[in-house]
């Protein structure tokens, strides 16, 4: 465990991560409705928003933009995703060398982690050889921890939340990135199952400001210490608006109404 | 990302890629119809056109023939190929290393990925191999972005050719090879889905010198850089009188008809 | 071999090894009737007891706990763990290098080996590599010896915990952590196959004082060199008063009233 | 490509190999009628007939036998074989390095490849690893190029042959081993397909004299630079009869009546 | 191949090799007639008998044991070995490193191999990496040479015995360890079939005094160079007996009567 604390991508110990993969695991699809947004250059725009602590994508878009906005944006490798295009037990293909990630310039990186799936045990294997070579680096390691496979019914119960931020812990991340498990009951569980690591709410498919911040405000009163957004920020046709409203809900405790304001 | 602009592949932007990996890929019946043409040497010839800005073959053909060639012709290796003899998911065995290819030459590198595939996960890991040890000696990567296999029906539909382009953007590509989508918005889908990464259409089975320059003259006007194009080529009895046209219509911007003449 | 004495983990011949790793290996549910124990903390201070000659946890727990230990704590990292949301044969993921652990100031390694699953053949080898890694950093091998699979129906028969003891012994660890196999003269039997591999018992799930005392003394008694307890310590209200009795049964050779007095 | 004409192994252009794996690839029912030549020594001792460029033999018996022949002989090491002993889709361990291959002296490296096996990918990915290392060393490399597996009906059709020698050059290989295709034009296509790769005939079972000279002669007249011959040698009763009738029907251009007066 | 007559596991040519790894292979039943030889120490001591030329045990027994007995034993690590515990196809892992063999004062290694199982390849390519190591080391390679696995149905035919001899000829070993093939003309044959490798014969499961020493005979007379035995010498009341016996028998050439004085 590094002193995540030091790091840019956190600020007052909390993170607001804005995640940019969704070209490759979703697919043009996700940029139907927005489509200036399927051009990277528009996202890093967004993502030099002050509010925005980290910003993930994968190495080639980072290859691509990040030199032009080094100045203005923390940059977070995601090491590994898939296209949504095959069938079979969740897996993904680690699509960059932690010294790669490292080299162009990465602040922190991400890995994803499907624990329940038949390949587990690769995973695991894969998320060990990315963390101990991020220690090297003093990267902070976030891992996108979802439990997910063909011994899994329902991935968002409170357990299955609280296993998935313990697993992060276990094997050495520094932040859990996971889903909302429902209920503020339910993330606090998954806080303290998460020991030293932090938690960071999964932002999830997009949903209006309210039911958005209501829900980011419910994970941070269970003690999560920020959020992991994607679509419910670049999907939405003033992501800024958006985004000032996380900044002080996430990061000058502010309610849901006085956010939104 | 590399200022591939200034690869010698690229010329005003543009590239114009000359195929010649059938001989692995479809075995000897490509030839049938030019038994001449499966003479390595008869194509290296034909390379030689000004209007080709690479040659991509696999090793064996760049050891023994490019030595002979290598002030008239830009080297593009293909890293990996595949015999059709065998039966399963796609795959394709990585055939060259990277350093090795730079030995030999090599102005550029290609390598094929079957998103879709159950291998995808193996032939992105593999990709990322090739394409981090490639960024050391500067070679331009070309992906070969073919998504293919069990899960997919229709290998040709705009969203399939977008998502494509983009897998190939997002784990790090500097040009991507994709078949035509069957339209020109379609093209322009994939480009846009390709963020920065140049798009170049790959020239399929042999047509009329009309269809073909009318298909790629569509796909420069989506926005695509080029053309990666064997059959139309080699196949016919005078490959420099297609080259002609295709280097006025993508290098010099003619139409279609002003190309052909 | 090490000279396994010598160990700080080790002491008059014996080991108290307190085990924490349910986290990753059972998930929340180990600590609905202890929720404070979630916090490894808690636990970190249980195992500065004097009775405690090892605290066996997972490389993230280690990373973020044990620098505050480190004075009154044995380190043993436990190498392997997975979690029990997949489905399949018996395995589990290296989670944590040799040199990685040993940086993080490991006293001694664990690791889980399931012969008889289909896995056998693997988890053997990544054995051996953690062994002989360890052997350079002379760290002491403690061997979850743990039969299991499609092979084996009762996996605490007297000959199976004796294959268990004997397993680790020819494949070098130093130290056997098997379940206990239902009577003393199994346990004498177990003891004998082990060679000279130290057979710790391991403590299953939580029972009665009494219970617990008198299985842990059986096993001493058949020649059993300590004890490697997780939930019969941790799940207690009072941890502090059955390692006081664990001491006095393990470390002064008395009886089980003695030792509950 | 190396400049294979320059190596020991070829002369005037042209190679006879003498292969003797037979033991690992068929086992001693080879032997059955010539039980002396079990002994490989007999063997070596044939090899030293002046018609025999090269000679191909497993590791082992290159270790134990070539120090006594290394001035009369030129060592081909095969780098992979297998029993016959299992089932399942074709493929062969890779039984040597290259590295241990040049220390004990080989002159050339063989190397079996099953094009359309489940298992070409791998097997062409060996040969890169080989073909390269031996290019480190200057060693030309013999490709036994044999289509076999559950896509294949007819392994020795024009098209297939001609495929496989395709192959060898496609990837690599100096030399490609293949079977004779049925006819002088099948044989023709295959050497055209070949481009700069030498074609050598594979001897097959034994036959007549007249026969196989007419084979042989036949595979000449189509371009063919030899022959690679095991059984239809040593299995012979006088070896040196039909070696000094190959040495002048491969070398030295006379017709299959005159080779064998 | 090494000179393996100058090793001192050989003497005047032959070897007995008495193989002790039965705890590993079969587990403790091995060891319900005769209790005290599962001390290792006690087969040590039967080690230390003028007739034993190599005593073959896994790495855990060597790292344990060895140091007090390295005056008196030549140690010959078995570097592979699995339980009897699961089910499958035949295949053995790698308990042992060569390297690591080596620094614990290794002799000899030992490598069981089982042609003719699915698991071949990979078995072959594990002996491979063994035997160039060891090499490396002068150190002699013992191939246990076991055809077993689905395509076989005799395991001791004639045949059978003499393929296991000649596939430890073809990849090297310098001494093969088989089965008796029930004659003494098949034993020939298979001495044969193994050109200059060493063929020992397996001592199986225990028996009389008089049949056994009939069948070390036989097998000498066959052309064997030795025995490696277990079971039919630590399984005894008393083995000095039994060892004294072979040691007239092999070394000393006396009839089976004679060396039963």
């Amino acid at each position: 465990m590094i002193p995540v604390d030091d790091s840019p991508i956190i600020r007052d110990g909390k993170s607001l991560i804005l995640a940019y993969d969704h070209g490759l695991e979703h697919g043009p699809v996700d940029f139907t409705d927005v489509p200036e947004r399927m051009d990277p250059e528009t996202v890093f725009d967004i993502a030099t928003h002050d509010a925005v602590s980290a910003f993930a994508v994968q190495k080639g878009l980072a290859e691509a933009y990040y030199p032009s906005y080094e100045d203005d944006v923390n940059l977070l490798v995601k090491m590994n995703g898939t296209s949504n295009l095959w069938m079979g037990e969740p897996d993904s293909p680690v699509n960059c060398s932690v010294d790669y990630a490292a080299e162009i310039g990465a602040d922190a990186v991400g890995f994803t982690v499907y624990s329940g799936s038949n390949h587990e045990v690769e995973m695991f294997e894969e998320f060990r050889d990315v963390q101990e070579k991020a220690r090297e680096y003093d990267l902070p390691v976030v891992m996108w921890s979802y439990p997910r496979g063909q011994g899994l019914k329902n991935d968002t119960s409170p357990n299955t939340i609280a296993y998935a931020t313990r697993i992060a812990h276990e094997i050495g991340a520094d932040i859990a990135k996971v889903k909302y498990p429902g209920s503020q009951d339910a993330m606090e569980l998954a806080v303290k199952a998460a020991g030293a690591t932090k938690v960071v709410m999964s932002g999830g498919s997009k949903t209006s400001d309210e039911e958005f911040l209501s829900t980011v405000n419910s994970a941070m009163n269970a003690g999560a210490k920020g959020l992991a957004v994607g679509r419910n920020v670049w999907q939405r046709e003033e992501p800024a608006h958006i985004l000032d409203a996380l900044e002080e809900l996430i990061f000058n405790g502010k309610s849901v109404e006085a956010a939104l304001e």
